[in-house]
């Protein structure tokens, strides 16, 4: 990976964890160079992450001794090909323990949208008064409130999971979840015009897949209640942004962003000059100390390994296709 | 009650609720008038709320069948006098349910507070820029940070059980809760010093007595981590302003407030033009639909004495003193 990946998931505290548990070959970050393949000649496990390079057959011919790929990010597609799998690889992505910073966010949002707390905060901000909060922000609290979740993911199961602990009532929207998984997470599923159209927050968990571009497309927009929050902390591109905004601006939908089309917004965009929008720049995933969660679980792994057990975040090659 | 208050907690719906398991003799906003004195005489239950005149002795003699006071809110000291328990009346107060709500708000600030998301969504929305977040932000991230509860009350109490799902590692400060009770809690209680002195992320869960006005005094706000976050949902008498005021405009200390002294800050105060400080205007509390769970919880308690069963929201006397 690279090296700024390297010193921020594996600063010398976590390296000297898995130098306990592995001989560490070397840190790479590419597979060309004669030392490099030196190394790989050797390597039984490749760790990646953020801004390795790909991991494609050509690797494969240069590691006979590769018995697995420990990817220390949540997203793993563009990184690993799926090669990998049919050739008896082990890949395992620590999606699972990125998911939690994710969820975290989500359901601190869900809990604020249903309390109008950030616009309450900003329109306080700029004119402090004594105000009748329930004129001013119609419909306004938890109690009993429709959320809507968009993929049952990883992070969108958990986000469910956490939610069981407040009195609300959750629905799901997924095409892969059948009625029956669907109960054992203890939620509705529902057809997502039907989720759009009677949830007062809507939090999107889909993967970014060619088959979810613009899935909250205008249309579905316009389906959503009046003062709904939208959350999104899955992709930009799953939203019409352009329709979100309008309807923003028309002063009848509230929306939380930590993704965004452009990734960075232009100064003065229309999203970030109205109460009822807060926008994050991609802040929800692993960051700071919640990256040692993920060399943590990286190193966990490779003791398994090591102990010739089976890792417990194998990515499957259906899988692949179907998760971010 | 006042009209406002009673339309809100108790509007049609809720009042047929009622209706359905007792007689309601009238609404009342005081207890002089002669009307008001003909349904005293009658009445074995009083339900009072936000905005009622004080029930103290002479309404005790006025009320030769009263049974119980239900107060469907939740600080009551301000709205019964502890004469009613030594006579036997029972009393009830609604601030289980109302601990709800800020629960949930504590909640999800502890876990925004931790990720920076606040103050870096403020920076945002000035200047959208691609940015290194970890530089900008040094110990973001939620993993395994402290997070420092003050008062172990029932919304302190709320907020540990719920801070349960998470990576967090939560410490307690109340002078009333044993050791044996913060082991049930599943936390480790500290001295208030100690606290304050190594939490990444402080929540205030005191009531407001004269013994906690200034708790968290000028010495103490000096003794918090650079870059913690005060996040204050209790009485803004408990902390010294101005001194966390100072801290916030040195840069080295972040703050969530739900309550100020005054109440209404003044236009342009420091601590409403900080990225660092959040400030809403107690908001925090049961509003809108989080009213009905008050309401429904004063049916629940009215079905209990119908039955001749106990009430179990009930205040005892020596808690009067100590609780909000």
């Amino acid at each position: 990976m690279t090296a700024v990946a390297r010193e921020r998931v594996f600063p010398a505290v976590r390296l000297a964890e898995l130098a306990d548990i592995a001989e560490i070959l070397g840190q790479l970050d590419e597979f060309e160079s004669e030392r490099a393949r030196a190394i790989l000649a050797d390597a039984e496990v490749l760790v990646t992450g953020w801004g390795s390079p790909f991991v494609g057959p050509a690797v494969l011919d240069a590691t006979p001794h590769l018995r697995a790929v420990l990817h220390s990010a949540g997203s793993i597609k563009a990184y690993v090909a799926p090669e990998l799998l049919d050739r008896g690889i082990a890949v395992s992505s620590m999606a699972a323990a990125n998911a939690i910073p994710v969820a975290e966010y989500a359901v601190a949002m869900i809990l604020l949208a249903g309390k109008r707390i950030l616009p309450m905060a900003a329109g306080y901000r700029r004119d402090p008064k004594a105000c009748d909060l329930e004129a001013a922000f119609p419909g306004l609290g938890n109690y009993g409130k429709r959320v809507g979740i968009v993929g049952a993911s990883k992070i969108g199961r958990l986000v469910i999971e956490l939610l069981r602990a407040y009195d609300l009532d959750v629905v799901v929207h997924d095409p892969y979840l059948s009625e029956r998984d669907a109960d054992a997470l203890g939620v509705r599923a529902v057809e997502l015009d039907e989720l759009l159209a009677t949830s007062d927050v809507v939090s999107v968990h889909a993967p970014s897949l060619p088959s979810t571009l613009n899935l909250i497309d205008a249309r579905r927009i316009g389906l959503m209640r009046r003062d709904a929050t939208l959350i999104n902390t899955a992709r930009g591109e799953l939203v019409d942004q352009d329709a979100l905004a309008a309807r923003i601006q028309a002063g009848d939908l509230y929306a939380i962003l930590d993704v965004t089309t452009p990734e960075v917004l232009p100064t003065r965009h229309p999203l970030l000059s109205s109460d009822r929008v807060l926008v994050t720049p991609h802040a929800a995933g692993s960051l700071g100390a919640e990256l040692g969660r993920l060399a943590e679980t990286v190193c966990e792994e490779v003791r398994r390994l090591a102990r010739d057990e089976p890792i417990v975040h194998g990515v499957a090659s259906e899988h692949l296709e179907i998760t971010a």
